[in-house]
């Protein structure tokens, strides 16, 4: 099954927003149990929108665009894929009392300017909007006069703003495709490790994993910072065997160094040890700045476990909120076993939490030396059995660096609780 | 000028990553005078990836694609391009000598795999990764076949992850271009603001833009979490001046409610005004829980300024590390005028700093009451002049209430440096 996905919009093409809506639609798609084969990103522009939508026709059995389907100059969208198709635009009752409606709710008079979304494609299916005026719009082409062979596609034309292509795509889009796509199965396993490198990945498991692949097993590999994903996927009748066997193996090999599962997160999966333990932590963060403590506590339900945390840059930080010596700090350094190991046992103490992770390094590009260079880290754990110490190189840019670092602590305390 | 993207990687087809190369090339090739045509992203597939990258050379000027250049089975890009213009990789010793010199300064040895980093198109300009083992590649196709007019193209292949793409990109790529495309003229200037809405900034400007609209200038709005950006662009011999004449009218209307210009963000002009006034800042986080000091942090330069600070998530935390009362806490709740008062009267007194900024507020969707409904903030700003706060309504789901507010916060201290 071949799908793509057209984006409109100006505003993507200089690069002044993120196209969230790729990985989204892909996503909920690939839950659904279909790989998007193209994705194609187009500024707002007829014959360039026209243009990519017939090639779109040309290949697949499901087109989706996504903006411009409402009131302004700009959304073009509706109206091209209508000449595009040699389809009359039809005004529809129920898009005008649903949009007349939405404005009288609100207190507010109609704009001019929308009477414009009244009017759909003849023949086209109507998503009502939920969340604003234009409606979603979707159309079979039988046959596909734009295919060599000439079979059917689905055209699928969603609004740009995603708070209203998002719960369309879930309440009216999905069931669509359910039904018009049911013979298609498809199974996506991904499993997230830290802890090795890409290549040293693969070349622990690929071998043991040859015989599924050559049953139509596929495997991908992914680094990013600090973890690497290995995916697994496979399609037809025995996808859902071969990806659990797939697993079993990787499990088996990388075993511990697999923090988690698809969406999982380092800091999800902490939070979700810590609570299932009962404990709690405290942070003491120097050359991390904040980044541990912002990703606990975008967790939500952080708040039950996360006490606190002390972004200590300056050393005076370190004495006075950890409780680190001034000794300690003159004869080692801030940067040092023992800074790290004070700055762990203060923070525990402090805050009084079960747990402390503290992190000192030098993040770079200056501060380092002979004895210590740029990318030198100490991690401390405290916890009710004492204080442990890692010293770790990690050789990285300034904005890499802290996440990879981030990564590491935390990693260090999801194999403390999971052991 | 024709500029089409190409981006390879399964994972992006799975919905499983973010597309971020796609906005950051969009954007530095803006800055460089050059607007992205297409952007197309397919899976790591190489009937697929030879298939995009012809439709690609058969249009476009430039083409960049991005992924698939590592050492694993999944990394195909440079074969199959090689391939795809008929040249024989051929290894580099440069290319060679570098990666070893990477593994050898991680004390790590080369994994077998990366060997085929080694070997590049015959011809191809090699860029040197500094981040990273797999070089990023560019070749001039002249004439380039795969065009009807067989005019020459430039195709320029870059690793995917963005650590190694970045820098890359900024070092290597983009001298190139503006040798090889000096004749374009494109001139694009981006005002940053906060604190007016989207509608309403277009209100305040559009009038005064037009006369200089008529002549060419054109205008974009681009609403962001806690920000508005108003950008001017402009071609032609008369694009400087345009851009500049209609930069000064949004300048003299918006004044103080733009905090930067193009790549700014309010945490570097921050610390650049801290640096430039010899002041020291602190930070007292409750629900921006780390978020602030992060966004500072990641300035290079910021230990000159930031002394530290503390992520007071439980009230317990509050009490011991801040000095706010058990009495306010219980009078007034942990998210008050009161506590979000001692907050920052606490960071600054216990830190030693010249300002201290604490934020207390409900990020929900949990905690909140008729009285202080879900959204409601406290910041707080200590100085030499006594501590002042602010109450506002952010009414934004969890995912951009903290940005918002961390912005707020930082917008207020970065006024009163520019007062």
């Amino acid at each position: 099954m071949n799908i793509e996905i057209v984006n409109t919009g100006s505003e993507l093409m200089l690069g002044r927003v993120l196209n969230t809506h790729q990985q989204w639609l892909c996503r909920r798609l690939a839950d659904l149990g279909h790989v998007v084969t193209r994705q194609v990103a187009i500024a707002d522009d007829g014959r360039k929108i026209q243009g990519a939508v017939a090639e779109a026709l040309a290949r697949a059995d499901l087109v989706i665009t996504t903006g411009g389907l409402g009131p302004t100059s700009d959304d073009l969208t509706r109206e091209l894929i209508a000449e595009l198709l040699g389809k009359k635009l039809i005004e529809n009752t129920n898009v005008r009392a649903h949009i007349e409606n939405f404005f009288a709710k609100r207190n507010r008079a109609r704009p001019a300017k929308t009477s414009v979304e009244n009017f759909v494609p003849e023949g086209a299916l109507v998503f009502l909007n939920q969340n604003g005026t234009a409606p979603g719009l979707a159309m079979k082409l039988e046959p596909n006069l734009f295919r060599a062979d000439k079979k059917s596609s689905w055209l699928v034309m969603l609004p740009g703003p995603p708070r209203e292509l998002r719960p369309m795509f879930d309440d009216a889009v999905a069931p669509l495709l359910k039904r018009a796509f049911a013979a298609e199965i498809f199974i996506c396993r991904t499993l997230r490790t830290t802890g090795i490198g890409e290549s040293r990945v693969q070349e622990l498991v690929e071998s043991d994993l040859q015989p599924f692949v050559k049953r139509g097993l596929e495997i991908g590999y992914c680094a990013r910072p600090g973890a690497v994903d290995v995916r697994l996927t496979a399609s037809g009748t025995a996808a859902e065997k071969l990806v659990r066997a797939g697993e079993a193996v990787v499990q088996k090999i990388l075993g511990e160094n697999i923090f988690g599962f698809d969406d999982d997160e380092i800091e999800n999966v902490v939070v979700k040890l810590l609570a299932q333990n009962k404990k709690t932590l405290a942070l003491a963060e120097s050359c991390t700045g904040g980044l541990m403590a912002n990703r606990i506590t975008d967790v939500p339900g952080a708040s039950e476990v996360f006490i606190g945390g002390v972004v200590s840059y300056a050393n005076s930080a370190k004495e006075k909120f950890l409780g680190v010596r001034a000794e300690s700090l003159a004869a080692h350094g801030a940067v040092s076993e023992v800074v790290a190991r004070e700055m762990a046992a203060g923070a525990r103490e402090k805050f009084g939490s079960d747990f402390a992770l503290a992190v000192t390094g030098i993040a770079g590009p200056g501060g380092g030396a002979a004895d210590k260079p740029v990318g030198t880290v100490f991690i401390a754990l405290a916890s009710a059995h004492g204080v442990e110490v890692k010293k770790i190189l990690n050789v990285w840019e300034r904005a890499t660096f802290r996440p990879v670092t981030a990564t590491q602590a935390l990693e260090w305390l999801r194999q403390t609780l999971s052991a």
